[in-house]
This record gives structure tokens, sequence and C-alpha cells, in this order.
């Protein structure tokens, strides 16, 4: 078995093996510049600790692993253009460092990409696999949509909201780790308990960060906090402080969210305080622990020695343990 | 054998019975318009017509030919945003009619899309195809980034013109053609022949669009005449052109592609000119003969009985004849 430590490893060997600058280089620069900016490589140490879990050969899954990478960093190209926010892991963003159309065309390319690495190798359940990959994607837009719809919208519901973020952020964890293990010889139902604790662990992945742009300290979560609350985007602790507020608390903050003022920082005082005054973090920070909880019964009852689930086990606690 | 009108009723019967509409209609709704906007539907229809040729069952190919036309749609979606195009087949394009988000979202929800079809039946082949789905995605691609790289050189050569269109609207052609005979159990020769009479058919139709765009009529054409004059494309008039021109005339030519006046008739009227003295009109035209007879000499080797073409040489004939 592979710990936590050595997968992350063979994800970084794997991708630094990888040419992925061929001519035009226009074209593939601007996919390898995203490619090289790291980040954590969360799903494809997931789709190989899944392969590994289930007694399968990780080299088997490499190029499923490096597929959902180059799919993420597509997501994320394009996302960082619609959004045209000019940071993305303290590098310029593609549409900043070179242009709007470049952003278009290399994230399109970066997309095929991914299904070029998934067809490298065959594999007796790649049909099964490709259309994993096919749903997820497409599941993947749709919580986008909604994210999108939800901005002009001011009844969003928390169980909209979950089924959003499952959408935007769980299924693909979730899909990352169905994947690798449909690359070994696992039943459906132990696929399909791993699929689930992936949905939980995705979900509080989420909720955790939307804790932590508000309650996070810059220098550990390495993003700029408030910024959620600047762009007037409801995330779960909005939506729970909504519900939880009186009349008079509930019109404040719909009021502040309309607002979209020079400088924040009056605005983001403001609303934290009223996420204190409703204990909105003890919120989140319950729904997280029910959530990691929900997700750990998932694995404990996969039909596996429990050493093999030490590496997802590890990971799960690293995710939710983020600082704040 | 079904006649080339008999497919074309065919996929207009398919496209009918799907329902592209789902739930988040502001991701879906923008596919289901840029698709019912029709067009010509070559590409499903030679997919078919392959299939067909080799006496194979077109329900069977029926997803890969609305994959392929799916796919060819999404990169006219992203190619409109692109070049800030405001009508597609006399209506609104999706960035106009939604905005610029819209298009890169739905876009790249089209594309899911096409890999969805594709994956809807299996099929003993089915890996092949996806391969060859992958790899043209890829090059169409690539075709589209040299586009985009010759609007700022002025040293681009006929040669390198012809693989850019090849790869931008060749590839195309040819893989839905060579998708359609992995449908059946044509031999790989057979298959080969295909594809190459499918790239010089698709050379052909490229050089017959750059043609129309300067001496189309306009209510045959459908388009605006001047467009690549007045946006200094590179075509293979204008490469010709500097190819035969004297020192002077070059000169001239080189001056007036390095405008954009607001009122481009002059400049149009001006290079027509200097069109029609090298006899520019008379060299493509003995080209696209040329790449036509080509065409026709692979299919005629195909070793298939010779009314089994018959749909193919009717579609190259009406593809390549429509009228200056």
């Amino acid at each position: 078995m592979y710990t936590l430590e050595e997968l992350q490893i063979k994800v970084k060997q794997y991708f630094s093996e990888e040419n992925f600058i061929k001519t035009p280089r226009g074209l593939y620069e601007p996919i390898d510049y995203t490619l090289a900016l790291g980040g954590k490589r969360i799903r494809p140490i997931m789709l190989l600790a899944a392969t590994d879990m289930f007694g399968g050969n990780i080299e088997e899954s490499r190029y499923a692993a490096i597929a959902i990478e180059t799919f993420h960093n597509f997501t994320l190209l394009h996302d960082d253009l619609m959004d045209k926010s000019p940071v993305r892991r303290g590098k310029p963003t593609v549409y900043r460092k070179w242009d709007e159309n470049t952003a278009i065309l290399s994230g399109d390319a970066m997309h095929i990409l991914a299904w070029h690495y998934l067809l490298k190798q065959k594999h007796n359940n790649l049909y099964h696999i490709l259309r994993t990959f096919e749903k997820t994607s497409l599941e993947i837009h749709e919580g986008q949509q909604y994210d999108m719809d939800f901005e002009n919208r001011n009844d969003v519901t928390i169980a909209e909201y979950m089924n959003m973020i499952r959408l935007k952020t769980a299924v693909l964890l979730a899909a990352a780790l169905k994947i690798g293990a449909l690359y070994t010889d696992a039943t459906t139902i132990d696929i399909n308990l791993l699929y689930e604790f992936g949905i939980s662990l995705g979900l509080a992945f989420q909720l955790r960060d939307d804790l932590l742009d508000v309650y996070g300290d810059i220098t550990t979560f390495g993003k700029q906090t408030g910024t959620d609350i600047k762009d007037n985007k409801k995330t779960y602790l909005m939506l729970k402080a909504l519900e939880k507020a009186d009349l008079k608390t509930k019109a404040q903050l719909i009021q502040l969210f309309s607002t979209k003022p020079e400088n924040p920082n009056v605005k983001i005082t403001e609303v934290t305080e009223i996420y204190d005054k409703l204990e909105i973090r003890t919120d989140v920070e319950n729904e997280i622990s029910k959530l990691h909880e929900n997700a750990i019964d998932k694995l404990n009852c996969i039909n596996r020695p429990q050493q093999t689930k030490k590496c997802l086990q590890d990971l799960a606690q690293k995710l939710l343990e983020r600082e704040v």
C-alpha cells in the first residue's frame, strides 16, 4: 500500500514525465503553464489511492490520473476567464498572461487532452470509465451554471446550494475515486460506497472552503479572505445566516449583499459580525463534522482490510483540517 | 443504399428526435438553439453515407452522426465568440443573444455532449472510433491556432496554408467518413482511402469557400462577400496573388492587407482587381478541380461496387459546385 506522501510524489513524477508542449506552441504553452502551476493534485492522488486500495496497479491508472487533473485545470482556466480572476496560485491567469481567445482555445484543447489521456491505455472497464467521466463532466458544468444562476436569485435554499456544490465540486472527487477503482476488480457495491465517500468528502471540502473564505488565515489558506462577501456570493454561511436571522438582520444582510463598494472592508466586517452573532461558524463546523463522519462511515463499510483505507482516511483528515 | 436526399432526411429526423433541453435551462438552451439553426449537416450525412457504403446499418452510427455535428457546432459557437461574429445562419450568435460567459460554458457543455453521444452505444470498434475522434478534435484546434498565428505573419507559404486548412477543415470531414466506416467491417486499406477522399474533398471545399468569399453571389452563397479581404485574412487567393505578383503589386497588396478602413468597399474592389489581373480565380478553380479529381480517384480505388459510391460522389459534386 502506498502512503499519502508516496502518492503525492508519484503524481508529481507522472506530471514531470509528460511533455505538454507541442506545436503550435501558442496552443500548448498555456496548457503547460496551467499544469505547471501545481496545486494540491487532490483528484489524481485520490484516483491512484482508489486503485491502490483495491489492490490494483497504479501504473494502469496513471494516465487516468493525469486526465482528471488536466480536466480539472481546464475548468479552472475557463472559470478564471468567466470570473475575470487575475491570479491563480500566485501567478497571472491564462487570459491575463495571454488573452481571452487564447484562454478559450487552449482551454478547449486542454479539455480534449483529458480525453486523450483517458484513451491512452486500453482497459477492460474503459467503457464504464469513459461513461463515468462524461457524466461527471456534464454535471460539473451544470453545477457551474447553477452557481451563475444563483447570483441573480434571492430565494436560494440550502438544499439547492448543497445540490449545486455537489455538482460543481463533489462529483469530480467522487468520480476520481470511482475511476481509480474501475481499474481494479472492485465490486459495484464497494465502488458505490467509495463514490458516496467522495461525495460527502467533497461537500465537506466545499463548506470548509466557504468557512475559510471568512475565517481563514491568509498565510495558511493562501487566498485572500472575504472575497465571497465582496462578490455577494451565496455561500452556505450566507444562506444559513438568512435562515437564522430575525427580519431586521435578514433585511440588513440582503441589503449588504446587494452592494459592491470600492473598498469592501467595512462590508466584510459588518457581514462577519452578523455571522458571529448568529454563530454561523459553529453551524458550518458541525455540518462539516457530520459530512466527514458520513464519509468515514462509507469508507468503513467497504469490504477491504482496514489498513488499505489509511491513505484515504489521511487525505480526508488533511483536507478537512485545513486550519481556520 | 440510401441516396443523398434520403440521408439528408434521416439526419434531420435524428436531430428532431433528440431532446437537447434539460435543466439547468441556462446551460442547455443555447445548445438547443445552436443545433436548431440547422445548416447543411454535411458531416453527419458523410458519416452515415460511409456506414451505408460498406453495408453497415446506419442506425448503429446514428449517435456518432449526432456527435460529429454537435462537436462541429461547438467549435462554431466558440469560434463566433473569438471572432466576435454577430450572426450565424441568419440568427444572432450565442454570445450576442446571451453573453460571453454563456457562450463559453454552453460551448464547453456541448463539447462534452459530443462525447456523450459517441459513448451512447457500445460497438466493437468503439475504442478506435474514440481515438479517431480525439485525435481529430485536437488537430482542429491546432488548425484554429495556426489560423490565428497567420494573422500576425507576413511570410505564410501556400504549403503552410494548405496544412492549416487540412487541420481546421479537412480532417473533420475525413474523420466523419472514417468513423462511419468503423461502424462496419470495412478493411483498413479502404478506410484509409476513404479518409484521403475526405481530406482532398475538405481542402477543395475550403478553397471553394475562399473563392466564394470574393466571387460569390450573396443570394446563393448566403454569406456577405469580401469579408476575408475586409478582415485581412490570408486566404489561398491572397497567398497565390503574393506569389504571382510583381514587386510593385506585391507591396500594394501587403499595404492593402494592413488596413482596416471603416468602409471596406474600396479596399475590396482594389484587391479584387488585383486578383482579376493576376487571374487568381482560374488558379483556384484549377486547384479545386485537381483536388476533386484526387478525391474521386481515392473513392474509385475503394474495393466496393461502384453503385455504393454514388451518394458520396453526389455529395462531392454538390459541395464543389456551389455556384460562384
